[in-house]
C-alpha cells in the first residue's frame, strides 16, 4: 500500500466525508483548506498526514505529534498540541479506518511474466497477468485477465484462476484446484492437498486417494499459511465472500457458505456444513460431518461438536448456547467456596 | 490424480468387489456390462462415472444424475432417477472410497531435473529421479530411487532421503534430516528446524544450538505446513507408517512410535514419547516430557499433561480418563441448576 | 551445525566448565587427558564424543555406549560400561547443553549472491551478504552487513533488513517490514501480511487496506510458519530479544515488549498488548484490545480475555489467576460423586 502523490484531502473535505465538524476555533478557510495525502500514527505523522486520538491515554503523543490533520473526539478537542487543525467525530478511529481506502490504492505493477517462471506451453494465460519471478505453472492452467501471481508460486496442471485473483509470494495450488474471481491468497497458502483420510487395512493405514476439488468462490480471501484440502470423492467449496485468517485448516469435504468469517488457527474438520454468514472466532474448531446454521457465531476456543441452529452463538467446549455455558462456567468458579460447606452438610445428614 | 483411460470396471465387477448386487431389474446381461472408469459425485457425474446415493436427503440429485452406475443402499433402491444400473451394498460410501484406488492412480511424470533446478554437485542422486523446477538441493545429499521433489523444495546439506519419497512444492528440510522410503511430504512442511530451547543468561535468552538430528520412517505422510523440529542432542523421531495431518508441530527430541494419527493442528511439546498406534485427534495438544502409551486416544482439543496409560482415551485439559471427564463435564453442565437451591440450604444449615 | 575439527576438550577441561568432577578411579593423567570434539546421545555417541547419562532408565544404553567421556550423576557413577571417563556432576543433561556452544558454531559459508537470485537493481546490499539460490528482492530494500538469506525467500519492496539477519529458506516479508539486527527467521515465515479487518458494507465484506508496517526489533528468533500481520494504520511490532515458536499467529497492531516467549501454535488477536518478559506457553491464545502485563506467565491453552496484571499466572478459558482456575478444577472433577447425594439431600428438604 503506498499513498497516490496526486491524492489529497481538505479538512474540510474529511468532515463532510466522516460526519464530522472542524473545531469551532479552526473554522477559518486557511484551515479548512489545511489538505494531507496519507494516513499515519500520531507518533510518525508529518504535516501531510492525517492521524487520529481517540482517548486521553495519547494525549501526551498527540501534544507532540506533527499530523497535519487529527480526528479527534469531542471531549479531548482542547487537548494541548501543536496541529490546530481539528476534526472532532464520534469515534476517531472508525472515520479514520473509513477514510484508508481513499488515500491508498492496491499497488499496481506492470503485467508481463519474468524470464525466470516456468509457464508451461499448454496454459492459457488471459490479459494483463503478471507472473513473477521463480513463479511455476503447470499444465492446461487456465489464468483470467488481471491476475497477480507473485514470486515462487507454484500453480499445478489443471488448475483454474479467475479474473483479478491477486496470489502473494509462495502459494501452492495443487492439480485440480478452481479459484473465482477477485480471490486474494496470501503467502504459504496451501489450496488443494490430499485429505486426511486412512483406511487400517493389513498392519497399515491405507491412503484413500483422493479424486475431489477444491473449489474457491469469488471474492474470498485467505490467510498466510492456510491449508485447505481437496475433496476425496465430493469437492471441498468455500462460498464467495467468505474470509479466513491466517493459519486456518479445512479438512476434505467442507463446504462453506457464503460470507463467512473464519478468524485465525481455526480447524474445520472433514465433511462439515457451515452455511451462509456464520462467524468463527479464533482457535476455535469443529468436528467432522456436523453442520453449523447461517449466521450462528461461534466463540473464540469453542470446540463444535454438533448441529448449531442458526442464528445462534456458541462458546466452549463441547460447545453449547452462550448463555448456558456462561452459566456453568460461573457456577464452576463458585464450587470452590461452596465445596467444604457441601460436604460438611451431606457428612451430617449421612449421605 | 486422474483416472486411467484403459481402465474400466463392469456393473456386475464393481457389485463383486464390493460385495453388493446388482438390483433385480437390472439384472439383464446389457446391464450387468455397463462399464465405468472414473468416480464423480452426482452432480457433476456423467455416464462413465460411478457415483453413490447414501441417503434420502439426495434423492433429488439422483434423480437427475447422469451417473452411468449408482451404490446406494436397498432402501434407496427404488428411487427414481434416470440411472437405472444400481448396485446395492450396506454402505455405499465406505464401497465408493474401497475402489478408488482401481480408478485412479498416482500420476506418473517423467523423470528428470529441470533446468532451473540448483543440484550442488556433491549430492548423490538415485535412478527415475524427478527433481522439478527452482528446487534446490545441497552439498553431500543421498536421494533414493524413485523420487519425485516439487517445485521450489529446499533440500540443505546432509539430508538422506529414501526411495520414492514425494515433496509436494516448497518443502524445506534443513540440513542433516533424515527421510525414509516411500514418504510423503505436503507442501510447506519444515523438518529440522532448531527446537524452542533458550537458556536466560546475562539479560537475554540465549540460544541452545541444536545438533540432534530429525528422522522420518517409512511409510510416513505429513500434511501441509507441519513444523518438525530437530533434536537438541539426541534425535527427533518419527515411526514408520505415522501419518500427521496438516498444521501440525513437533518439537525437539520427541519420540512417535508406528502407526501413529496425529490430525489437524496437533501439537505436541519437546520431548515427549508417543508409543505406537496412538491416535491424537484435531486441535490436541500436549505437554513436554510425559509419555502416551501404546493404542490410547487423545480426544479433539484435549491437552495432555501427564502419562496416559496405554490403550485409554484420554478427554478435556488436563486430559483425564474419558469416561471421568466427560461424568465432570455432565455435572458441571447441571450445576447451574442446582446452585441457588444448594445455597438456600447451606443458609438455612448455617454453614 | 557442525562440529568445529579443530576444537577439542579434554576430560579435565570439562569437569572444570561444568563444576563437576572426574571419577575417583579416572584421575590419572592419562584419563584426564582424553579429548572430544563432538557431541551425541549414547547410542550413537563415539570415542570422539561426549555424552550424558541422568537416570538409570539408559544405564543399559550406556553399558554398551562407544562414548569417550560421559557426564553423569554421583549415583550412576558406578555403572558397569566401556567408558572408563566419567565425569560427575548434578545435572548431566543441563551441564552438556552448557557446553553445545563450546563445541559447534552456526555454519559458515560463503558471502556471495546466487546466479539465480533475482535482485532489484534499486535494493542496497550491505557487505558479507550471502543470498542463496532463487531469492527473489525488490525495489528500495536495504539489507545490513552479514546478512545470510536463504533459498527461495521473497522480501517485497522497501523492507529494512538490520545486520547479521538469517532468513532460512522461503521466508516472506512483504513490502515495507522492517527487521533489527540478529534476527533469526525460520523457514516459511510470513511477515506483514494483511490484518484481518473488514467492514460489512453493501452486503459484503469490505476489505480495509493496511497501511501500517510490521517491525521486528533486535535478536528476536521467529519459527517455521509463523504469521505475524502489519498493522492497519498503527504499527505491528515485536520487542528486542523476543523468542518465537513455531506456527504462532500475530495479528495487526500487536505490540510485544522485551524478552517475551511465545511457544508453539500461540494466537495473539489484533491490538493486543503484551509488555516486557511475558510467556505464553503452547496453544494458548489471547483475544484482542487486551493487556498481559509484565513478566506474566499464561498457562499451556490458557485463553486470555481480560487484562492480566504483572507478574502473574494465568490458567485455562477464560484465563484466570492459576490458583483460583486450578481450585476450580478440582473441584469440577470432585463434583460428579458428590451430585447424586446433593441431589437427594435437596429432595428431601423440599428445595
Amino acid at each position: 500500500m503506498t499513498a497516490s502523490a496526486a491524492f489529497a484531502m481538505t479538512a474540510a473535505e474529511i468532515a463532510a466525508a466522516v460526519g464530522g465538524t472542524l473545531v469551532p476555533t479552526a473554522t477559518s478557510a486557511s484551515i479548512a483548506d489545511v489538505a494531507v495525502n496519507g494516513i499515519a500514527p500520531l507518533d510518525r505523522a508529518t504535516g501531510r498526514d492525517l492521524s487520529f486520538l481517540a482517548t486521553s491515554k495519547y494525549a501526551g503523543i498527540f501534544e507532540h505529534s506533527g499530523a497535519g490533520i487529527v480526528l479527534m473526539t469531542a471531549d479531548l478537542a482542547a487537548s494541548p498540541g501543536q496541529c490546530v487543525t481539528r476534526v472532532i467525530v464520534a469515534n476517531p478511529h472508525d472515520a479514520l479506518l473509513s477514510l484508508i481506502p481513499r488515500f491508498y490504492r492496491a499497488p499496481v505493477r506492470t503485467a508481463g511474466v519474468h524470464a525466470s517462471a516456468v509457464v508451461d506451453s499448454t496454459a492459457t494465460i488471459g490479459r494483463d497477468v503478471r507472473i513473477e519471478a521463480h513463479a511455476v505453472i503447470g499444465a492446461n492452467v487456465t489464468i483470467g485477465d488481471g491476475v497477480w501471481i507473485g514470486a515462487g508460486c507454484v500453480i499445478d496442471d489443471d488448475v483454474r484462476l479467475g479474473s483479478d485473483v491477486r496470489l502473494f509470494p509462495q502459494v501452492t495450488l495443487y492439480g485440480g484446484t478452481h479459484v473465482g474471481d477477485r480471490v486474494v491468497l496470501h503467502s504459504g497458502v496451501r489450496i488443494g492437498s490430499d485429505g486426511f483420510g486412512f483406511v487400517f487395512r493389513n498392519g497399515a493405514h491405507e491412503k484413500i486417494p483422493h479424486v475431489g476439488r477444491c473449489i474457491i468462490g469469488n471474492d474470498v480471501e485467505i490467510g498466510a499459511n492456510c491449508t485447505i484440502d481437496r475433496g476425496s470423492i465430493d469437492d471441498t467449496v468455500i462460498g464467495d465472500g467468505t474470509k479466513i485468517d491466517n493459519l486456518v485448516h479445512i479438512g476434505h469435504n467442507v463446504r462453506i457458505g457464503k460470507l463467512c468469517l473464519l478468524m485465525a488457527q481455526v480447524g474445520i474438520a472433514g465433511s462439515s456444513r457451515i452455511e451462509d454468514g456464520v462467524i468463527f472466532a479464533g482457535q476455535s474448531g469443529m468436528s467432522g460431518h456436523v453442520t453449523v446454521g447461517a449466521g450462528a457465531r461461534i466463540a473464540a476456543r469453542a470446540g463444535v461438536i454438533s448441529d448449531v441452529p442458526a442464528g445462534e452463538t456458541w462458546f466452549g467446549f463441547p460447545a453449547r448456547p452462550h448463555r448456558e455455558a456462561l452459566r456453568a462456567a460461573a457456577a464452576a468458579m463458585k464450587l470452590p467456596a461452596l465445596m467444604k460447606r457441601l460436604e460438611k452438610l451431606l457428612a451430617k445428614e449421612s449421605l
